[in-house]
Order: structure tokens, then sequence, then C-alpha cells
């Protein structure tokens, strides 16, 4: 297993996090947590209100069945978001020594609850890791999916400079990097980048329910994207909604005089500045997009090169065996194919001063380069 | 040139098109017909208002230079959409024994003009190629871009069956799919799958040019695909968004009046139906992405192997000459980097059939699968 081996090397040398981790709620989230540990040698005690879904995070290796003696030094509470504040008080009752963080996806509506119930919150920190899969639960686990994420980390006044070091050693431990936040910034934050995409791709996917056969023929790349996240799981979408109303209900509604401005300037094009609204939007856009962190990072630019692939067993090893023969590292890619026809688009990225050298030498070997990005 | 020779072969044995073909308008559209028509061995002559734009056509082999006693047997329109209805009349006048078509992607505003004028429309058959690429002109033009894209074609009463032909040839020989369609269904459509999604990634992009870089930060794919195609050029939309206002219009207000819905279900949580609303509004968005028309048609499914691979030259490529051993054709692929780590995720589509041999053969040789979709 030499890929596992290498990834391995990846992950801390001495794991922060130590001494038995509790973790409530082994859906997707907190079986992921206990791959991780597990995997750095940490003793995870698995809890959860369904036995079935516990059994299940146990057999796939996600840690042990928590036991009436266990003693946490940290406990994380991974459960819906509906019961988080509940789980987060009960634990914090039932192991007076504990630190206690949450992965819940809302940071401000837990703290609300728990603070008009009295909850003494001097051992509580919120956190939230911007983690995920398209597919929830214990099966779709993976010890790697904190990897270069963000992982949001609520501190305020009450919270001790040890019991920090305990949550953002455990982001670290995974692979994150922690990120300290009030929870009113995340919450606003994740309503803008998170939770009204998911709306907006949303709506506009549900309008193709009545369409024509016809009329969705027409669709292309771009509206697939656009609506890409429309096919994620209602359930967990409405407590998450239902959860940060206000934060998502203010970016809904500003989003929504901006398309009112849109279609007002489309609906009266000749008065004064209507053709400049609809290009001063579109450039906007083009900033904002502009500004999301891409996979590596902000600011790394990467070229395109298309290589045109046969629809073939092989074809992409030859073409990427012969890559690396070139020295060319593929830092993204993305495989288009013709429908109807026997072959394939594969645009590769790579880093500015790879491109000639990928050009050249797969042409040498008989590619057919379709297109490059900085020609 | 194997690869070459091989894709070739998808092309048609024999060119339905014959004779001349003038093309006017030398940009990305224009450009990329005329590569593949010249590769077809059809005789091209290229027109454009610009010189320059012309002359970098010629030299990248889209076409000769038109020549004053050109005969055309067809005549292909592809100039911005604010000048086509012009040109297609000139054209009409300057070539009458020509078929002329259009590759603009309104289809209403330029026949309108046409009868307002009162040109003689029965050479006339106006057609829309839905291919394209993010960036545009001459030295973007692929030869490819259409095949196995959809071609809509807008024949009325006045349209021959013989002139009918000549466009629908013309497609087919690009390699894409001619679609009949009235001039009201297409711009109808294009507004629903085209036109509102390009304002909608773009207005949500657009908020995130006055977000705090730290919120932005917490971005994930999910928003980075809604958003994508908030990256394209403001000067062509306006134009497009603008010939085709009234159709958009009608789709943004409906979509307006979807998110005022959910808005308001939010923001009265315990109103009768709130949640009901919230949930159903996520439903019929999964529903609707369904719809969509896959890479290889509506119904066609493949099922995703997640695989870790080592972030360094040579690994992909042995991934996929291993997974060209094992007889299993990658359907699509998507590379998923860790920032920060060493490795990455190849996401594997195959069809449902190949899984347990692209998992137990890559396994067998080392590989760690992440995850696969039907476990």
């Amino acid at each position: 297993m030499s890929t596992t081996t290498d990834a391995r090397a990846a992950a801390p040398l001495a794991a922060r996090t130590s001494g038995t981790v509790r973790i409530v709620g082994s859906g997707l989230l907190g079986s992921s947590i206990g791959h991780a540990l597990s995997a750095l040698g940490v003793d995870v005690a698995l809890a959860d209100a369904s036995p079935a879904q516990l059994r299940l995070a146990v057999d796939y290796g996600a840690g042990r069945l928590a036991a009436a003696d266990d003693a946490p030094s940290l406990i994380v509470v991974a459960v819906p978001p509906d019961v988080t504040a509940d789980v987060i008080e009960r634990e914090l009752a039932d192991y007076p020594d504990a630190v206690v963080t949450d992965v819940a996806s809302v940071k401000l509506e837990p703290l609300h609850a728990l603070r008009a119930r009295g909850v003494d919150l001097s051992r509580y920190i919120g956190s939230h890791p911007l983690a995920g899969r398209e597919r929830g639960g214990a099966i779709s686990a993976r010890a790697d999916i904190f990897v270069g994420r963000p992982w949001v980390v609520c501190r305020d006044g009450e919270t001790s400079s040890a019991d920090l070091a305990v949550v953002e050693g455990l982001a670290l431990d995974l692979g994150a990097t922690p990120i300290e936040m009030s929870p009113e910034d995340h919450d606003r934050s994740v309503a803008l980048v998170s939770h009204v995409p998911q709306i907006v791709a949303s709506v506009l996917a549900a309008r193709f329910v009545g369409a024509a056969d016809e009329s969705l023929r027409l669709a292309g790349q771009g509206v697939r994207d656009t609506t890409r996240i429309a096919a994620s799981a209602p359930e967990l979408w409405v407590q998450i909604l239902g959860a940060n109303a206000a934060p998502v209900v203010e970016v809904l509604d500003a989003l929504a005089g901006d398309l009112a401005d849109v279609a007002e300037a489309l609906r009266l094009p000749d008065a004064p500045g209507s053709r400049r609204a609809v290009a001063d939007t579109i450039r906007r856009g083009n900033e904002g997009v502009e500004r999301l962190p891409g996979k590596h990072g902000q600011n790394r630019r990467f070229e395109q090169v298309v290589v045109m692939v046969d629809d073939t067993p092989g074809q992409l090893g030859r073409l990427f065996g012969e890559l690396g023969e070139l020295d060319v590292n593929v830092e993204d890619l993305r495989l288009e194919h013709s429908p109807g026809a026997q072959f394939g688009l594969a645009e590769i990225s790579v880093v500015p001063d790879a491109v000639r050298r990928a050009v050249d030498g797969l042409e040498a070997r008989g590619w057919k380069i379709a297109s490059t990005t900085n020609d």
C-alpha cells in the first residue's frame, strides 16, 4: 500500500490530541473524525442515539463503543443541528473534566439556547470544520476530508487558552487549518458562501421540474455547474437553514434586490443606465468570483492544456504516464466527453512554467493539443 | 499523431456540406466552424469587419480570405447579436443564390428586425449551436466544439426542405445534433438553461466583492461550482440578455418569487408549512437537477471510485495505466487537491459493472480507495 504510506507522511509526527476522545454522533463528520484520530493512535469512544448507525461506524473502524467508565479529555458533539444544544448541555454535565466542542454548521443558535438555559459554558468551544461530502453517514466517512480545509473555532471571553489549544489541536491533527472567528461572523459568512448558494442552486434547479424535455436538452456545462449542489439532501438543509435564518434572509433579500434590478434594467432597455446596469452586474460577478480561494489558495494560478484523448481504456494512462516522463505534475484535471464521439478532451492544469514542456513533449509523442490558455 | 487519426474516425465519411461556405465573423464560433469545415475539405471563405481578427483566423487555419467572385452555396453569419440582423440582410441581398444561416444565441429578435424591414426571408434559416468556450476569439477556436452538442435550427413556413437540409447538414458535418425548434421556444429555453443561470451566478458572485477575506476563506467547492460561470465576459452577455429580455425577465421574476417564498418561510419559522416550504424547495431542486442531461445523455449513470493519489508527477499515469490494464474505461474524472497535503483524491466515474473490477484491481496493486458510491 505505498500510496497510503506516502499519504500518511502528511500527518503530524506527534498528535496533539491525547487521552480518550469521545465522539457523540457517528454520521459523516463524527465517523470521519473518529477514523482520523484512530489512525493517529488516539483512543476514540463513539456514542450515537442510533445503535445501528453506531455499530456501522465501529465496524468501519471509526473507533470503539463508548463505555460507562470512559474519562474523555475532549468530547466532540457531531449530531444534527436541532439536537446539538441538548447534547452539549448533557455532555458538559456528564463529563465535568472534559472540554466539549461541536461541529454543527451553525454556531449562534446552540450558543443562545445554552445561554438561555444558564448552562456554564466555560468548557465549551463551538467549532465548525468546513468539510463534507455529498453523501452522509458512517459509510461515507473518510479520515482525510478535513485536510487543508478551514476549521472555524469560536472562542469567547470565557475560553481558556488551554481549552482553545485542545480544540485547535484537534483541527491541526486532522490536517485542517483552525480559523478563530466569532459565532456571529461565522454564521454570516456561511450564509453567504454556503447556505444562500444552496438555496439559489435549488430554486434555479426547481424551475427545471416543469420545463419541456426539449428545453433541457439545450443545457450545457454552465448550468450543470450552477445547479450541481441542488442535489443535496433536504433533511439536513432544512435544519441548517432554519438554524441560521436571520443571516440567510439578509443575504437572500439583498440578492432578490439585485435580481430585481437586473430584471428592471432588462424590462426598460432604453432607460438611462440600463445597459450599464447589466454590464456592471456581470463585471462585479467577475470580480467576486476572482476573490474565491482556489483549490490551491487564492493567488496561485495554473494554465490549462487541453489534449484530445481517445475514449478507450488505457489512453488516459498513456497520457499521464507520458506527462510523468516529461516531469509535468497535473495540478487539476477536467475530462470533457463529447457524447457520440469516440474521444474526449482532457483539460489539464499545470504550473505556467510547465506549459511549454507539456505541449512540446506531448505533441512530439503524437498527442493532439486542442488548446492552451497561454498561447 | 495516432490520437488525431483515431479521433477523426468519428467524422463523417462524406461531408454533406459542399461548394464554398462563406463565414461572416471570425470569432470563436465562426472560426471553429471554419476549422471543422476546412478539415472536411470544404472551401471556406472568411469575412470579418476587423481585418486583424480576420488575418488571425486565416493564419490559424480557419479558411481563406473571401474574394469578390465567391459564389457560396451557404453563408454562416457569426457576428455579435447587435449586428446579426444587419449582416443577414446584407448577405441575402449580396448573394441571391445562397442559403443564409446565423449562429446567434437569440433567435427572435433578429427575425423580428428582418421582418419589420420587409426582408424576403425564404432563404434564411436561423440556427444556434449550443457550443462555446470560456474564452472567445479566433485563437480559442476549435474544430471539435460542436461535437455531440445540440444545434437548434429554426425553420418556419417559408423554409424549403432543401434549404433546411443544407443547414442541418452543416450541423451534422460538425458532429452536432440538429434540433428543430421555433424561435420562441428556443429563446424561452435558453433563457431558462443559460441566460438566467448566468445572471444568478453573477449576482451571487457579485455579493463576494464586499465580503471579508475571512468569510471567503470558508468557501468550498459547492459555491465555486455555483458561481463558476460568473467569470464570463460582460460585453457579449449584455447583448445576449438585452436581445432576449422578455423571456429572461419572465424566468427572473418567477425565480425572485421563489426566493422570496424561501425568505418568508425562514422569517416565520413557526408559521404553518414553513419548514415544509423549505424542504419542498430543496426537494424540487433535487428533482430538477436530475432532469438535466448528463455528459453522456440523460439516463446513463456512472458510479464513482475515489482513489488517493500522491501529488507527484507520474502517479496519475500509473493509476490510469493500471486502470487500462484492468480494462476499466474512465468516463469522467474529478481531481481534488487537499491544499497543504502531499496527496490528492481522484474521483473516477466508471460504468456500474466496472466498479468491483476497478476497486479490487487497484487495491491489489496497492492503491488506497477512499470511497465508492455503490458500496
